[in-house]
């Protein structure tokens, strides 16, 4: 066979075992949450039929939609002049039926219809999976990467949307991130916004660009949207809505005067305070923060949306999303199937918690303890004391030839194992073990009687 | 948009909550194990360059590698005669550079030779993840499966086969799987007898034909072979290996027999024997088991192989294997990176789980308690009552809407959800909050001061 440079594809990534012990840490974190809140884990596959997935995610997600090439003579069903005239997007659904699942909610409104009888509603979920986007690559973006989502389907209860907060305020918490702000606002008022702008019919065009305040100054936004055609009347209507702030109770009273008898908007708002109140009953330190820039550009949100921006270190930004979207099973034919959901950012959430050192140091190597020996006798001896502590349950490792002392030391510094038991022929002699500590540099003899609840004793 | 049915890709699956759990019980089990023996958890992408999947799995597994098309104007690079010729496999390399991992072995050697400076070696990992394969869907196989494997990479120690032994092992019986005999034998002693067979050269033949005793008559094996041009006293030869049998202890003698003189036999029959000795040391009721039809038809084997296999229930199959290999990293430019590893047939081991009951009863639901209430003054009460609980890590939920009992105890029984906590007026009133056994059908008063210390007490 001819030799290959090992290399990844682009956008792709090897996890190191310290880095796959982190991410275990983090996933953990927040399962431990999601099951104290009810939500129990499905799984759906990688694979989907690009029927599910196509047109679910607008022109530019098709786009960076992995398509699985069809099985064997994949040309042989292309008609011939579409292959004449080299045309990949008419060639497309003849050559590939099948694709890599883009996030995990699509899969999710086809998963709630296809096994509505044998799930339990209001159905709370959550998945943890990766999920594939053609991007391009760059600096915390990936190809593949994890998403990390909680919802609850068939329930129009406004104690679903506290209970998503409550889940992000302990969630950041547990991970030591104490800085955080949880956006909320409801679509609903963006809708009543549009009505007072007199621009219901141009809904998505304003909520993509009120969802872009927090990266474009507010005058830019306006000049895009007057060359959008909309109105300097319209946009200072829209001004006016975004200079509305203060307190949670404060905004809410200016928001009630501004839609007056826009009932859409008095349902919004209504909406909002209510969530507000029974979250602050029970959680008083939630730190929820009305943002009306908030608009969470996506179509399907239809009420509830809400984002967790992060303020500590320098990786100033969204780290978890969300919101209540009432159709979103329609298409797969699911009905009555409200659902609402937050997602978290566990790549961001990564960096963010590497760079403010939020990982225990505990995590790096599993192995407690190294057995180290000389010969043949000694490994022999050595062997069997190791399995005396694996039977305790203490994660120990033997060095697994005869090689010099320092090598096997070295192995153990290297993997960060923190006990050596130096096994020599005088050890086993007196059956007096030496236990070296690597990290404090110290040693000790130990009985090999007790080596056991020594080890025990250290871990407990 | 177009309704759409709610179909998986074939050779998929959804898993229900219940089904989760239960794998997630499988792979902590047997993670339990490979942490407590020292191995590391590693990561690969699911997606890798063709070059790298490309040729290692025989022409059959190239067809089965899962191919993804090139992003964008995919035709645009295939030559136009290739078009033109409606040639698919002239046409693949241009439309397609990446693939689906087809297994975890190829993806470590890659990943070995590509970090070796940040591991420690001798490196020992473990990997569960998802490997894709175009096979033709049937009942028990997949396209899209679970691998579980262990590896120890860079030491040509036998410690390390005894290792994986006792892992095998041990992780066995945690499982509650009690009947499986763990065939090992060793490829040298294969490759020596290819040399008293005098067919050196159609070593990989007899291999495979080998392998195949324990499905097809050993009268059949010998014809396909008399058919492939073996002769009849090359067939003797092969009976008379086949015919060895006993105990281990009488099988390695006779082996001595066998192969005296044929040097790679008897280094063969020596790690063998070291093998088992050391291995009976530690474990003295280790399932081990000599079978001389074991061959293990992967090319890459080198040295000892091992097979476990499930003698209870109706599956008796074999549910795990493994061997040493010492080329494997070469091809991507490795060297002297030997390597010996097992793998977990861990969607088999599910299904023989199933079947015999071995997953705990308790999987089931996360939840503890249900809170149900009856307006929303008694659902205010209930929520504040049910964050007292989850604050004392009782894994607990509320109906989310105001809602008949009836549904809401459904809901709970659907679930599996064991005690439902009722509030009414009365017990707002009382602080004197209803509990209902929903398994036992009991229930009794239990005041909301001692709540939370009730189930604690129940779950510890």
């Amino acid at each position: 066979m001819e030799k290959i440079k090992p290399t990844l594809s682009k956008g792709t990534r090897d996890f190191l075992p310290e880095e796959v012990a982190k991410r275990n840490f983090l996933f953990e974190a927040i399962t431990k949450v999601f099951s104290k809140y009810g939500f129990q884990q499905i799984e759906t596959p990688a694979i989907e039929r690009l029927e599910t997935l196509t047109g679910k995610y607008g022109d530019e997600g098709d786009k960076l939609l992995f398509k699985i090439l069809n099985s064997g003579d994949f040309l042989k069903n292309v008609p011939s002049e579409i292959l004449a005239e080299v045309k990949s997007s008419a060639a497309l659904k003849h050559i590939a039926e099948k694709g890599l699942r883009y996030d995990l909610t699509v899969p999710l409104a086809r998963y709630v219809v296809q096994h509505q009888d044998k799930l339990a509603f209001p159905f709370r979920r959550f998945h943890i999976g990766q999920v594939w986007r053609a991007d391009r690559p760059q600096k915390g973006r990936y190809q593949e990467f994890y998403q990390c989502d909680a919802d609850i389907i068939g329930s129009a209860g406004l104690l679903n949307e506290v209970e998503l907060i409550l889940i992000f305020t302990e969630a950041f918490a547990k991970l030591g991130l104490h800085e955080v702000e949880l956006k909320i606002s409801n679509r609903k008022i963006l809708a009543a916004l549009a009505e007072k702008m007199n621009c219901a019919a141009q809904f998505s065009v304003l909520a993509v660009a009120i969802d872009k305040l927090d990266k474009v100054e507010k005058e830019k936004v306006f000049e895009t949207l007057l060359q959008e055609g909309f109105s300097q009347q319209q946009i200072d209507v829209l001004a006016t809505y975004l200079n509305l702030n203060g307190t949670n109770e404060s905004i809410l009273q200016q928001l009630k005067q501004f839609f007056i008898g826009i009932s859409i908007g008095e349902l919004g708002i209504e909406e909002l305070e209510t969530v507000i109140n029974t979250a602050l009953s029970v959680a008083p330190n939630a730190p929820i923060k009305i943002d009306l820039s908030l608009a969470r550009g996506l179509d399907y949100y239809t009420g509830f949306i809400i984002e967790a921006k992060n303020n500590s270190g320098s990786l100033r930004s969204s780290i978890g999303s969300g919101g209540r979207y009432d159709n979103l099973t329609e298409i797969f034919g699911g009905k009555n199937l409200t659902g609402v959901g937050i997602s978290f950012g566990v790549e961001r959430i990564f960096d963010i918690m590497e760079e403010l050192n939020l990982f225990p140091e505990n995590l790096k190597s599993g192995t407690q303890v190294l057995f180290c020996h000389f010969d043949e006798v000694t490994q022999n001896f050595a062997f069997k004391e190791l399995q005396k502590l694996r039977s305790g349950n203490v994660s120990a490792e033997i060095y697994p030839t005869v090689s010099k002392l320092g090598k096997q030391l070295d192995y153990a510094n290297k993997k960060q194992i923190q006990f050596a038991v130096i096994v020599g022929s005088e050890e086993v002699e007196t059956q007096m073990l030496t236990v070296k500590n690597l990290k404090e540099g110290t040693q000790e003899k130990v009985s090999a009687n007790v080596l056991l609840q020594y080890f025990k004793n250290k871990y407990n």
